[in-house]
């Protein structure tokens, strides 16, 4: 079975809004911040000097169930869901104490940046790929 | 038909990232800040001062197709997907010339605070609805 | 002699820029941050709920020596150079590893929202001085 | 004597905070947004694409005098103080209706960014010199 990964966090006060609560783009960072601990865990980082890989997202989706106030913990688990051979979808649950924040997606895909500025998607390298298997639901095949 | 409100806005530098893009989080900012536009349009404010009533989100989606950059204007094209009792429901598109840089949809939901602090689903008020059914698909039955 | 508060951070992707650091709007949320965790360190919170203590910002200045890039790992450290009646001066330190990203101070002032909503200057709470008092340089006289 | 350049903008949503009036982090942005758009308005961008030349801050400032407040409409009054050699300090007053929300100064540096990424002080452009100079306080001597 895939292994989740569970990454801790504080709302910072920038990070509410008039409403009182987190504003909900703030939710994208965190899944976000959660991801690349993710690849920190197993040794890697999403950037790498001096490459022409990149990861730009393909789409990326949040359903809100619980506010989330200053100050504060929370979790984002994190599990892949797919690790495909150019894109891998993450599936996400924020978690506050016994409380689902929010549940949601989101899918990145690998690119090569050309030498005219524009990105083509290109294949996971096998490195990347190796280190995250152990978080995804189903290994590629 | 539906009217359709577009909102114009020009990229920032601090909502690019080091991959020289606009970060994905920002984009919902700004289909955020197109929703507030078309209320503004209308006559009508997402924040009443002294008011209980209160627009969390339940839900919020985009499909990137496109990157991004420092400097570039685009705009966002709103439309109202369906506009409920409780809900409104938001379809976005970002454009910026003849490219799609990205598609969504956002749900909001009308609540209450409630003297504990905590919010309950309320119904959206008349005049909030009269004024946003031009921009709905199918007016409220 | 004050006490210092050391507070750690890493850098987030969403807080760079196309520059390929961290955009110097974010140093001051992190000197906020810092602050904030200094105040959570004495055992109290900026925010108190159902309150009208506020505490908005009279002033904040950095000066920025060196760049920090995404995933490094550095402190804020920070001090109380002045606890006076109504007002709070920090002084802030960058630090990351041996090099100093930035240095800078800000100054909060304590006040009392009004019924009107306005904001009106108001003395520190006895409790909130004397906590902080352990990390000012010069106890207020 | 030297031209005042005048952004206009509105304080979105995502810009406050729980304490109800815009965070001051974002005043940064705001007056850095008033400094590309002043260079729009000559004719330059901040950025220039495959050039090595960049424009980090040495410093930064603000005081701030009044909140600002969703949906406010406000300006960002700019100068520049001093344009040296290497150097543009800017002085900035942000304005709603007749209320000075906060006054400041940034001053950034002109640098090349050298083979192995570090980046160095150099000369401020000419073509950015004399297109600047009409809003600069003192011509450089």
């Amino acid at each position: 079975m895939a292994n989740e990964f569970r990454y801790k966090r504080r709302v910072q006060f920038s990070e509410t809004d008039l409403a009182g609560i987190v504003h909900f783009a703030n939710m994208f960072r965190y899944v976000e911040e959660a991801e690349h601990a993710l690849w920190r865990e197993v040794g890697i980082s999403i950037v790498q000097r001096g490459s022409d890989i990149g990861w730009p997202r393909l789409n990326a989706a949040l359903e809100f169930r619980n506010p989330l106030r200053f100050e504060e913990e929370f979790e984002v688990w994190v599990r892949i869901a797919e690790l495909k051979t150019r894109t891998i979808e993450y599936e996400f649950t924020l978690v506050r104490g016994k409380s689902v924040i929010a549940v949601g997606t989101m899918t990145t895909i690998c690119v090569r940046r050309q030498a005219d500025g524009t990105m083509r998607a290109a294949e996971i390298p096998d490195e990347v790929a190796e280190k995250l298997e152990p978080y995804a639901a189903e290994p590629e095949i």
